[in-house]
Parts: C-alpha cells; structure tokens; sequence
C-alpha cells in the first residue's frame, strides 16, 4: 500500500500545484457570495464548510487561465457552478436520507428537511444570479440552465432506475440507462464547467464541453467503484449498494453478466430495503460483484476514460487532474 | 349568502372578461412548454393540472397587452413565473406536509419526496430557460432571480417564524417580521410579474413592480384571512392554525392584542404539533383570534390594500383582479 499512498500523493500534488492560487480565489469568493447574517446564507456557508475538492469552480477557472490568461474573469462562474453543485447535494443528502456529509451533519439534519429545501434552492437562484453578472452571462446562462435540467431529470432517472419493475416510473437497469442518468446526473456540469472555461477564452467550447463530459462520466464510474472498493468518508462501506443504487458495476452486473445466482444475489441486496440490509447481505453483493466480472469491467471502463481524456489536448491544462481523479480506485486499476 | 355570491360572481366575471383569450393562450403556452415523455415534465404536467387561476402569467400578459398591445411577447415570460409559482408548491406541499392540493394527491403524495424535490427544481431551471428566451432577458431575468431568492428567504422564515423561542434560527412573531416574510414569500412573485408586463411595454417597470408586491400582500393577507372565514378546498378549516403558522392575524394577535388569555389561547394553539392539535383547540383557537380582534384588525388590513391598489393607473388595466382577489373574503370586510 506504501507505493499506491505515493502514487496517490503524487498525482493529489501535482493537481495542487497546478491550482495554485485559485484555491484560495475561489475560497475568498465564495465567502464573499455567502456573506450576510439571514439563515439562507448561513446554511450556505455550513454546507460549503463541508468541504469538496471544488472541481466544478477549478476547472473553469484554470481552462480560462491556461488557455487564455483569462482565470480571474472565470472565477464568479466557476464560483456559480460549486454553488449549484451543493444546492444539489444539499437536496440529494435529504433525498437519499444520508445524514452525514464528510463527517459533519448533514443540511437537513442540523437543521431540518423544510430549510434543507429551501437551502438548495437558494443556492441555485443565488448561483445563477451571480453568473448572470458575467459579461458573457446572455451566451453561458442558458448552456448553465441546460446543465441544471439535465443534473435534476438525471436524479429523477437514478431514483426511477431503483423502482420496482412492477411501477409505472421504473427504469430499467441497463448500462445506456446508466449512462444516460450519469450523463446528467454528474457529467452535464463538468461539460458546463469546461464549457465555461473555454468560452471566457473564446476557445471551441464544444469540444470543451464533450471533454469536461467525458471527465464526469469518468468522476462518476469512479465514485461508483470507489464505492465498493474504498471509504468515501461516511464510515460506511458500499453505501450505494446498501441504498440500491444503480451504480455503474450493477448496471453492469444486471444487463451484461450471464444470468445465474450472482447476479440474483446483486438483485435482491439492490432491491433490499436500506433498514433491512444487513452487513451479510452487503458482503455477499459485493462478492458476487466481483465474481460477475462487474468490479473488474467497472475498473477497465473507468481506466478507458482516463486514457481517452489523457489523449486530449484540454488535459494538459488540468495537470494531475485525471491522475488525481483516479488516485483513490488506483490500487484496482488494469 | 345570495347577494354576497353574487358579488364574489360579479368580480370573477368582470376578470375573466378582461383576460379574454389569454387564458387559453396561457394554457396553450404551459402545455408547449411541458411536452415530452419524461417523468420531470409528466410531473410538471400533473402539478399545473391541478388547476389554478395563473395570475402570475396573467398580470404580465394584461399589462403589456394593455399599456402597449404586447401581450404576446410577455407570455412566455408570464408562463415562466407560473412554472416558477408552481415548484414552489410543489416544494411547499412537501415541507407542510400537505398531501392534497385542490382535490389533488399533491406531488410527493401521488410520487415521491424525492421526486417531489426533484419536479420543483426542473420546474425552476425549465422556466428560466424559458424566461433566458426572451430578447429583455439580459434586463428581466436578474429581477426574476431576485424574486425567486426573496421567495425562498421568504419560505425559510416563514418557519423561523415557528420556530421555539429558544431555537437558534427562531424568529419573532411580529407584524413586522409577517411583513418581511410575505414580501418575499408572496410578494416577491406578484411584483416581479407586473415589472415583466411593464418591460416588455416600456413602462414604468419599478413602479410596477411596487404595484405588485402590494397586490401580493393584499393576496397574502386574503389567504391568511381566508384561511379563517372560509375553505380553500382542502376540506379542512383553519388549516394554517393548526399547522401553526404565523400568518398575519396571528402575528397582529400576538404582537399587538393586548396580553392575556385569548393571547395565550393562540400561542397554545399555533404551538401544538398539528398531528396533537383538536377540533376543539382550533375552535378556541379562533375564538380567541375573534374575541382579540385580530380577524377585524386583518379585514381592516385587506380592504385598505384594496382601497390603495384600486387608486393605482395600472389596476383599471387588470378589470376585476382586486375585487376578484377579494370576492371569497368580501363577506368579512369592514
């Protein structure tokens, strides 16, 4: 484990490095859009407070900057974007029930669903009206709405694809099915955020967009493997598989896998109820998981990504950026 | 009875003559908008369904059409502020725990909280997509971003309103303080629908805007009111009393009635959860809310809204509205 700690290290380092003061930028910034004393932007605080690795804010900015010395005017959009980003996550903590967030109580939690909701709303109006004091606010606002639908429609697709087969809104596990929801749930604001970048620095901001989409799809495959085969954080394991999510590798393991007993074993923990799901259940899912061959595929699927965004010429603008993304699941990669 | 139907007939006819083909325009409109196959514009569809009278697109609409016969290039604006109305219900429903909405299942009710939350967002990201197609979106969208941040402040202190005077986050009940929460909460909406109808026609827009935050009062104090003298169609009296809202007589009651036991009356009441809270409770409840003064002290408040907005231009260009607004309370007023 030693030599993947570095190697983790390493690529965290380098992807530091490159954002060099922009962290601190988008700190300052945010502190300042979240001032006030009403409970709307003291919630806001608390739930930026939390943390994050502020991708979706870092992402525009140094596009912009590497691309086109232009970081400072990206910064009040990428600022936008991580606010957007957490009103959904404020949303999603009270939607999955999840009641830590990093450690810390979740929104809803330390105060309750009702503010909880307003909280992420006020988020997302917040968020937009500091994007639409950019100069470029007429171009860039409707691909940011855009963005916003498909994340929302594609956590509408997440929660159908756990419906049972039997409801008249169930989706069925399918990998085009995975993809679509991830495609929005996750992927549309990393396409926006380079989208972002590149259009402050009048750059092909499609060919942005599709690379910042890749990189999400890839953040995603990741965060679903990282699920099974690490600890994001919340003392838990297989947090998804408990909550019967249809994670990329069960996706996977339910349309792709030969039938036969693995794939009922991962059928009936996903369609287990979470209170229910005990820790024998969780541990026979992921071993059947791994026995279908859907934690390898996931592995080599998330590995494919990396090398593909690696081959784009945008990446050397994020130096470490994938590497660090890929940093936690390292340790199972092809 | 007879005489005071006739009335509350007389003012809605008078406003329903004045809308003229716009209600169907409307509808045409909102329909368009909420086409698709997916479960988000099913749901959007589902909530507009249940009906409504669509002032928020309406007051645009008559306005433009009626200051500069441009009626047709604020209605997709009006729309937008009613798809914008309409998340917020759907919010709404779920954070009171309401399970019905005019003879309804509300939306968490017929689905899910976590796709009620859902169907809310995409119906504010949709609307401003909408509203971003508007050649004065650079001009209007930043007011309408403004309102729907005013509106979820407003939502989050209506709770903070109902908060135990030991929470952190609580809120005094003070007319002061129901005005600060209407303002945004109700207000917010109304003002920004009769600036829309002002931009598009080249108005006055700020005096406008100050036109309709009034109108919204006077329709929040209505509601409130109403709440108390008559049923709003969930077959259920006295509804915000038993959720304990502070609305405005209770606020007038426990701020400005002289302290005693009707006072305490109240305060038991609105503190009660509303699962604990008895026939009999809501009863003495509005007995004491009669016997304090404070039903005649919001008939009082209502009809002077009334009697200002009446005197205001820009009412004889929406015929009936205020009567209309105050026709299911008409028997109670001063």
């Amino acid at each position: 484990m030693g030599s993947i700690q570095r190697v983790q290290d390493d690529a965290r380092a380098r992807w530091t490095a490159a954002c060099g003061p922009w962290t601190a930028r988008v700190a300052e910034h945010v502190d300042q859009v979240l001032s006030g004393d009403a409970l709307m932007p003291e919630i806001a605080r608390y739930q930026l407070a939390s943390g994050g690795k502020r991708l979706r804010a870092l992402i525009p900015v140094l596009l912009a900057e590497r691309l086109a010395g232009e970081g400072e005017s990206a910064l009040p959009l990428g600022v936008a974007l991580e606010l957007l980003h957490n009103g959904t996550l404020v949303h999603d903590d009270l939607q999955d029930g999840d009641t830590v967030r990093r450690g810390l109580p979740s929104v809803w939690t330390a105060w309750d669903p009702a503010q909880a909701i307003n909280s992420g709303s006020w988020l997302f109006f917040r968020a937009l009206k500091l994007a639409h004091e950019h100069p470029k606010a007429a171009v860039i606002v409707p691909y940011i709405l855009d963005a916003m639908i498909a994340i929302v429609s594609g956590q509408a697709q997440e929660f159908q694809l756990q419906q049972p087969v039997d409801a008249s809104d169930h989706i069925p596990a399918s990998l085009a099915n995975w993809h679509a929801m991830a495609d929005g749930k996750t992927a549309a604001l990393f396409g926006v955020a380079a989208r972002c970048g590149a259009l402050v620095a009048n750059a092909d901001h499609d060919d942005a967009a599709s690379f910042g989409r890749n990189l999400g799809l890839m953040f995603q495959i990741q965060d679903d493997l990282l699920d099974l085969v690490g600890n994001k954080g919340r003392n838990a394991r297989a947090t998804d598989l408990c909550e019967g999510k249809i994670s990329y590798p069960v996706a996977w393991a339910l349309s792709e896998a030969p039938a036969g007993p693995d794939v009922e074993t991962i059928r009936r923990v996903v369609t287990t109820p979470r209170a229910e799901t005990t820790d024998d259940q969780v541990s026979e899912g992921l071993a059947a998981l791994e026995a279908t061959g859907a934690i390898a595929e996931t592995a080599r699927a998330v590995a494919e990504y990396g090398r593909t965004l690696s081959s784009h010429p945008l990446c050397d603008k994020l130096p470490g950026l994938v590497a660090a993304v890929l940093a936690p699941v390292r340790h199972v990669l092809p």
